[in-house]
Parts: structure tokens; C-alpha cells; sequence
């Protein structure tokens, strides 16, 4: 059962996860997120074998999540998020806000966004794209292109 | 290499992928948030095998995400999305946002989020909490407890 068999769904979560629904693929692009980074950083901080790394990050290349490119002046090469891959930042960030909520650290939560510019708390939320205004979950309905998904 | 390994890495997003990190679990739970469900009507949609569903639903089921409840009257059993899963709402969608914009259908949008209300369009977005405005991606810092994480 590989990654392969959510082709056939012509729906684009199950496309986005054909792309990052991988064991720890996840994981690299929030590593990637943070800027370039070489292999041996990747491996440290995801302790995952040297193999399963080269097969994730060969995967996120072909996929143009990533790119791999020399370091100016060195023999060495480092990772680099694509716009594509930038992209996730709001999912990965409605990912976190989850794991805070509902697996949080008794000693308190583990990651802080805020604005750059004044330091306002920021969060992931739905809005109307007219007008900018919030709205709750309950108050959306999704629509697949054969029939309602969600979200009563 | 399964997804208890996530288990050292105190971070969300890590957190969050040990519950709906595992293939298929996130396309199950976009099924149960149209509704209660049965097995077979699961099983239709997704085209897994009966012992994989089985064993994701039974994970749902340990982590809080789904009740398996009697079907009134019937000896038979239907699969019900918690708060807990409910609230992955907005991570799902975001994925499916990334999924239209870099893996669209060349035939158009699969899926239309709007408002119940009035029918306005619906995304996802980052807002300040204070007083609700948006800001881009690039506007925000990620910190995480040890460092700093993202976005620039």
C-alpha cells in the first residue's frame, strides 16, 4: 500500500497527500521552512536513517517541493524550500495549532506565532474572501464537485 | 519505521502526524466529516482493504477522533467524528487549498468552500487574534520553545 494508490481520487486532499502524506515528509518541509539546510542538519533533528532521508528528499526534488543546490564555494550541497513547498506553511501551521490543542505539553505550548511586525499572536483561521471577515467551521459548507463533503 | 516514531519530537506538528500522520487516515476523516458513517460506505469511498480500514478505525477510535455507536433500532454500527477529529477541519482544508493550487484538475476546482449565510467564498488564512486582519505568511515568526522555526 504505497502513497501511489490515492491517484485515483480526484480530490485535492488526497492530491496534497499523494505529495506530503509520506511517513516524515511532513517533518522535513517544516525543517525546510526554516531555511536552507544541509543533510547532516535534516538527520539530526528528524533522527531518521540516512536511507529514508535520501528517499524523502529525492521525492520532495521530484515533486518540486525542493531543490538541491551547491553551497557557494564548497563541494557540499543544501536543501531549499520551493514556493510550492512555502506553500504548506498554513497547513503545517493548522497541523500545529491541532497538536497544541488537543496533545499539548503540560509545560506549556511549544510553539509561539506572531506577527513580525508588533508581535500579535496569529492563528489559522477561515475567512470570507470578500470582505476578510472570520467565520467558524460551522458556519462554511464545502462542496465537492460530485456532492457536500462537509460540514454540519 | 512507524509513526510511534514520531513520539520523541516535542513539537505539534510532530504530535499531530503520530494521530493522522498514517496513510489514509486524513481521507477518513475528510469522510466522516460529511457525516456518521458506515464501514461499507467507507470502504466504497476510499477503496482500501477491509483489514486496513479496520485497523485505521480502530487508531481513530483509541486517539478520540471517532465513536463507533449503534445505529438506532439496527444491529448495525456507523462511525461519528468527535470535537476532536472536527476540529481538523481547517488543517484539511488548508491541504486541500495547496492541493487545487498545485495539483489542480484541468477540468476546474474539486471542491468550493462558502459561506452557509450568503454564499460568499471561503479560505484559509492568517489572522492577528487581536483585531482579526490577515497578514501573509511572510509576515509572521514561528518560534518554537527551543529556537525559532520559520517563516522567512
Amino acid at each position: 500500500m504505497t502513497v501511489r494508490s490515492y491517484e485515483r481520487h480526484n480530490c485535492p486532499i488526497a492530491q496534497a497527500l499523494r505529495v506530503v502524506g509520506d511517513q516524515w515528509t511532513l517533518l522535513i518541509v517544516r525543517d525546510l521552512l526554516a531555511g536552507p539546510q544541509r543533510f547532516e542538519a535534516l538527520q539530526r533533528s528528524l533522527g531518521i536513517s540516512r536511507n529514508l532521508l535520501t528517499r524523502r528528499l529525492r521525492q520532495l526534488v521530484d515533486d518540486g517541493l525542493v531543490l538541491r543546490e551547491r553551497i557557494d564555494g564548497t563541494r557540499r550541497y543544501q536543501y531549499r524550500a520551493t514556493q510550492t513547498c512555502r506553500d504548506l506553511r498554513i497547513a503545517i501551521l493548522a497541523l500545529a495549532e491541532w497538536g497544541e490543542r488537543w496533545r499539548p505539553d503540560p509545560a506549556g505550548p511549544r510553539l509561539k506565532v506572531h506577527s513580525r511586525d508588533d508581535g500579535a499572536p496569529v492563528g489559522v483561521r477561515l475567512c470570507r474572501l470578500d470582505d476578510g471577515r472570520e467565520v467558524t467551521p460551522d458556519e462554511i459548507a464545502v462542496e465537492r464537485r460530485t456532492g457536500t463533503m462537509a460540514s454540519a
